[in-house]
């Protein structure tokens, strides 16, 4: 690797002092006469020396790193819209901050608690992101144990002590039904997420709850995982009942698209004898065939958001939680009136 | 912050040696007598003492870090399924080895600039991942002015120093046109990705020369790129010729099922009057109706090797280029002999 960089010690040399009192200047700190002071700024400004990351981090004890476990399986990442758009918000932020994210990708439970043990055990972050928040989740402990910091993205059950920066799942979900409603469907169906996630838990009840407020039968509930195969799966079993329903509200794009095609498949036509929602309003749902009805989130401003919440912190502030704006629905074809004819 | 974790004071101290002396064990220097070394460690075992990362790293100026500078619109990184999956591959291997991903997401050219100069004035990485090489790629004389360490992904045009981790992606554009071939198709066209990327670019020159060597006629290419909106764009115009192309080849799965959307909309009908392949094969393929023919990379895996053999070049090694198996054609519903009747 070629260096050609100045070092402290070409400042402390210009300057005729010891490279101790060049890091005082650095860091801000107090000792030093302002001739000093001066002559030393004027030698960091001549060689255009730029103190390393690493050095500033030692002496103040910090990382300039914020961290993000990710616990996925990596082959449910790839269609995951959530993750690449939150990283960009995340990111937008801390590059005007001089800060870098640094991710970690793990497959299991047990791999999560290791990559939390290790990124704390070798000082890499200076807070933790928490996404996906689940039931009795071990990260609260276990980031309290350790002595993190951390922004949750949602509150947790258990009272945490973090900040957290909030989207509220339900409105959207009970605007696709209000909307389902009023096209006249009385028989609709939910397909969830794992409802170990109190993101996949919270849709779930706000469609229990709005088919309630509207005095409609509450309508099945398929637990899922989010993927496309699940989706598949939930649609067929919700399609084989002899009085199937005429409407499927799915707790995210992915499983709603691959909801339409085993509809199709087993010749039930969308949106003329099924109409379908989704939950993200992914790139491909506006490009699907019939183009899906579904929730438009913005992970991109929620990580901002937590991005910033978690500096703030990191740097010793007090913040107050986020409640960020709800996302909204976006109509499209895939929903129309029960029994309506093909309008394509 | 709480810190109840010994320091190397604490070993010091119960060693009777100095912290320099616990710095020289640690990093596995000569020097100190056996029975001092022996001290030490046995010091280190009862505190159970961790050295820290940031003074490993400031001992061996190393990072323990790699980096991967993500030049995308944010948007468009939404329904990559490149990203996520080879960046689990490289954590796969990082995590093994206590090292860490710095992740950076830019939305423009002169922001990936500043990012790769801002982690190397930082000193936050080792030595970089090049993923998306272009013609005359700025960041291999960046990197090279920079004095940085790299691999890349495929072999830049220019030669760059540094090893190449390739996988080669004419052999699946070449069978997908045999593909079509096969099933009688004389009229194909091509939707391509920006060719300004070098993967874009091969994948048009396999779709040429595939043709070439079949003898059929070259048929249109459009460049678009890469996102859905591009695809429908892009098949709508494909589509009105007054002698539509009976197959297209997509360059990616999302231009690809959006274009059967497209085609869709305009009467046509997949795979009976219009076969489609695509590339990628993403979680959505096997789902949407019919499900999509197309080639199956393995980013996973490219994400192990590029990280392995960029530790490899961190840690002094030599390691030569790597060329992975190619990615193959998968068959699914999406493609026929041209003018075939519904097979549903």
């Amino acid at each position: 690797m070629v260096n050609r960089r100045p070092t402290i010690a070409d400042v402390a040399e210009r300057a005729r002092v010891s490279k101790g009192a060049v890091s005082l200047v650095v860091n801000d700190r107090p000792g030093l006469t302002e001739q000093t002071r001066a002559r030393i700024l004027a030698a960091v400004d001549e060689l255009g020396w730029q103190p390393s990351q690493r050095a500033r981090a030692l002496s103040y004890s910090r990382a300039f790193s914020l961290g993000f476990v990710v616990a996925r399986d990596p082959a449910l990442l790839r269609s995951d819209p959530f993750f690449p758009a939150f990283i960009a918000g995340v990111e937008s932020v801390l590059a005007q901050q001089g800060q870098v994210l640094v991710l970690q990708v793990v497959g299991t439970a047990q791999d999560e608690v290791a990559g939390y043990r290790r990124l704390v055990r070798d000082s890499r972050v200076d807070g933790f992101l928490l996404s996906d928040l689940r039931r009795d989740d071990p990260r609260i402990p276990l980031l309290k144990e350790l002595g993190q910091l951390a922004v949750t993205l949602n509150r947790p059950v258990q009272e945490s002590g973090f900040p957290a920066v909030c989207l509220d799942d339900r409105p959207g979900i009970a605007a696709s039904v209000e909307h389902l409603a009023q096209l006249g469907h009385t028989r609709i169906a939910h397909v969830a997420g794992p409802i170990d996630f109190m993101h996949a838990q919270a849709r779930r009840e706000a469609f229990l709850e709005t088919l309630e407020r509207l005095g409609i039968p509450p309508g099945p509930v398929v637990v899922a995982d989010f993927t496309a195969a699940g989706g598949v799966a939930a649609t067929r079993r919700l399609l084989a009942d002899p009085e199937p329903p005429t409407a499927i509200v799915y707790a995210n794009d992915v499983m709603a698209i691959a909801g339409i095609s085993a509809a199709a498949e087993l010749g039930v036509r969308v949106p003329h004898q099924l109409s379908v929602t989704g939950y993200d309003d992914t790139e491909l749902a506006e490009f699907v065939h019939p183009a899906l009805t579904t929730v438009r989130a913005d992970p991109f401003r929620w990580g901002e958001i937590a991005a910033r919440t978690l500096l703030d912190l990191v740097e010793g502030g007090r913040p107050a939680d986020v409640q960020l704006e709800p996302a909204r629905l976006v109509v499209r074809r895939s929903t129309a009136a029960p029994g309506s004819r093909p309008h394509t």
